[in-house]
């Protein structure tokens, strides 16, 4: 694996490089108040400038945390980027009179897909690219919502294992309160990632890599359960779609 | 090419093993008026059994051409599938008060985002998988809504040409109207996709044919002007992303 130092400037070589091949400067995102956003919204202010970036931070009031859109906002006037602050109640009231009964699912979903909805606003609107913030061991896990969090131009973090995240923004000076607050998609009230999976993110992590080397049998002696590489592998599997182009029928 | 006969019976089989393979039985599609969505529809039906079928139509009142709703609603009963008239204006409205000046772009964009938002709504609260309605032609060529039209979990008619569209849809008895109108993305009034793309579909499928089977050279021979065929190489290569998983910066 990489030092993180090497990380870090792959990343923003890689920033520049993928604008540059675009024809575009800008870039915008969502800001959520979590380690994942925040680091992205970084890495975006030093490869591109600050004021080619915006953070759209898209609470659902009532709902979403307050300390994270207050955090969020904080840390968009530290880097100095700009900032739009956009409850996305009002895209989501609507739903509430659909002609069917919606699913919790559903419901948790359509935030995430409003969200990307109002980025591509943003981005179509101000010759921006959306840039994702999902990391790698979410991404394989299927830890996203197709066509809500998962819709973007460019996945800058996609590559990093979410403790790689935590050691980058560190060494970036994100302040800490990101690097320890525990992470949520922010779905539903005191909702955490850990809790909804199963499973802590060192663990998912360690499982993941085990995969991706072929050292699974390894595992148990560093006290990992059955149960839980089945639940890994049965995840990975399960939602491999969510990061595939869609499928067509062929002919030709 | 294969002939329509065949052409048919692989699109069907093709739609009943990519649901078993899902272990899904329900499908759920937007149903604009237009030949594309009546033909995926027709096939749906058949293939899944029309109560396992049920289309949106989401016009966006005062911009949609009112004839297209109706006569997707008629197609829909004749078929016998489930069909929800759902206007999107209620959604699409908040768009008006966005802190940001929206471009015409974005906002005809949005109508497709937000049909996308509705069509998951609907499957992820029903156990249904989304279809898309694309053609190739669209496809290769970038005409449409990336995470708009484009999100689905499945393009059943995203290997046929326009002209393969047509010809199917005669075989299948779609009526004549759906065949004879004038293509159109409805994203606002008198649209028409050939006016938009300054083709015909005839000419557009040509082209693209002759790419696909390296023989460009030819077309001159048909009376296809250079112009024309740097246009379609251009709008190849330019939306060619569209079709691709998103690109992550990677390290390992």
């Amino acid at each position: 694996m990489a030092g993180i130092e090497t990380i870090n400037s792959r990343l923003i070589s890689g920033i520049k490089g993928y604008f540059q091949e675009a024809s575009r400067e800008k870039a915008v995102l969502g800001l959520s108040g979590g380690i994942d956003s925040a680091l992205v919204a970084s890495l975006l202010a030093e490869a591109l400038g600050k004021e080619n970036v915006t953070a759209l931070i898209m609470p659902l009031e009532g709902i979403s945390n307050h300390e994270n859109t207050r955090d969020a906002e904080e840390f968009a006037k530290q880097l100095g980027i700009k900032v739009i602050r956009l409850p996305i109640n009002a895209f989501k009231s609507p739903l509430d009179k659909l002609p069917w009964v919606q699913a919790k699912v559903a419901s948790a979903n359509a935030n995430a897909r409003i969200r990307a909805l109002l980025l591509y606003n943003y981005a179509n609107s101000n010759n921006c690219l959306v840039v994702g913030t999902g990391n790698k061991t979410e991404m394989l896990l299927g830890y996203f919502t197709k066509f809500g969090d998962g819709a973007a131009d460019l996945f800058v973090i996609g590559d990093l294992y979410k403790k790689e995240v935590r050691e980058l923004s560190r060494k970036r000076g994100i302040p800490a309160k990101f690097v320890e607050k525990a992470p949520s998609a922010d779905l539903w009230q005191g909702q955490t990632d850990e809790g909804e999976l199963g499973l802590t993110y060192a663990e998912m992590d360690k499982i993941l890599v085990a995969i991706e080397n072929g050292s699974e049998a390894k595992l148990s002696e560093n006290g990992i359960s059955a149960d839980k590489i089945a639940l890994v592998n049965k995840r990975v599997a399960a939602n491999r779609h969510k990061s595939l182009p869609t499928p067509l029928i062929k002919l030709h």
